[in-house]
């Protein structure tokens, strides 16, 4: 017997991240349920996303166009580049609006493990940017996870013949953080970074 | 500035049921960064749900075609109806293959609050189904919530005219229940219910 359109429809859904079988199947009910008004608008909507949807060839993010908005935005600094793994950072650092520079999305870390080398970054775009007479710094906004620092520190020794300065996020102790729940590594990391009062 | 391609994917992904705004970036991403082997797919689950999927018109199902594969499927017995709220019921039902029945989806409970009264729920095409010559008996099959019980008991009353077996689920200790974690309710029922060893 053919698979039924319900199940089709479950199985699509159950292959989103973070969604089981069991969210699928509550998706595909509530869809649906009033499935006149829910599932034109999410074709539409993927549709859209399918055949606009572009990674910009300066700095790696998505948008409807490349370049894309922000690196499109001349009222952004252009001399300053913030380097994230992955486009949900570029997101969560624009939510936070604290800064007003550019963007260069790496695609991921390096993980011999995983075989993620240099090649598979967009490292060598990075390079050709870094431009001592266009950029002055080069934030490296990895996390704060070994892949993450293990790339930025791969990142500063590629970047030391650029001639540019680097800097990183600053790792310490989180606003509202209490030294009771904090783990040793930022304890460790926020002692050693301390400051003048 | 118009809404970008992304922002309006996010948004009808964020419509889906459990699924916040950060859920929804997390699936966007997801569906973007593979999106010519995940989104064309998944439109296409999407619009033949639209235009394939109806209400079976004998119980209320939902499925390629009217009457269900349920209903349709003369190895069933269809002498004994299941009601049961929704449809995820029958599927719950299905998938622990103990009830080789036909199905009848009420679509809802009884709540005078929330203003679902009989006219709003499939009860007058059960009371239709319910002839003594055709069905032997009907298994009211609600949830174990107020609602649920309210509803199987104005189905008691309008279908004691009917001259059919009426039974319900049995209430008691789940499987693996231990009872120093049950509720004082099913412990009440459980002990009204005892059974002769």
């Amino acid at each position: 017997m053919a698979i039924s359109a319900i199940d089709a429809l479950i199985h699509q859904l159950s292959r989103l991240p973070s969604v089981g079988q069991r969210s699928a199947r509550r998706m595909a009910l509530a869809l649906l349920r009033n499935k006149e008004s829910t599932i034109p608008p999410l074709v539409a909507a993927l549709s859209n996303a399918l055949s606009q949807i572009q990674t910009c060839d300066v700095c790696g993010n998505l948008d409807d166009n490349s370049p894309c908005r922000i690196c499109a935005d001349g009222s952004r600094d252009p001399h300053i580049i913030c380097v994230v793994e992955d486009v949900a950072d570029v997101w969560a650092i624009e939510r936070s609006h604290v800064f007003r520079g550019r963007y260069h999305i790496l695609g991921g870390t390096l993980s011999a493990m995983d075989g993620r080398n240099p090649a598979t970054l967009r490292i060598d775009s990075l390079i050709k940017r870094a431009h001592p007479e266009e950029i002055q710094e080069i934030i490296l906004a990895t996390n704060a996870t070994v892949a993450g620092q293990t790339t930025a520190h791969y990142l500063t020794e590629r970047l030391s013949e650029c001639n540019v300065r680097i800097s990183r996020l600053a790792q310490g102790i989180p606003m509202g953080g209490e030294l009771d729940y904090l783990d040793d590594g930022t304890l460790l990391a926020a002692l050693n970074a301390r400051a003048p009062m």
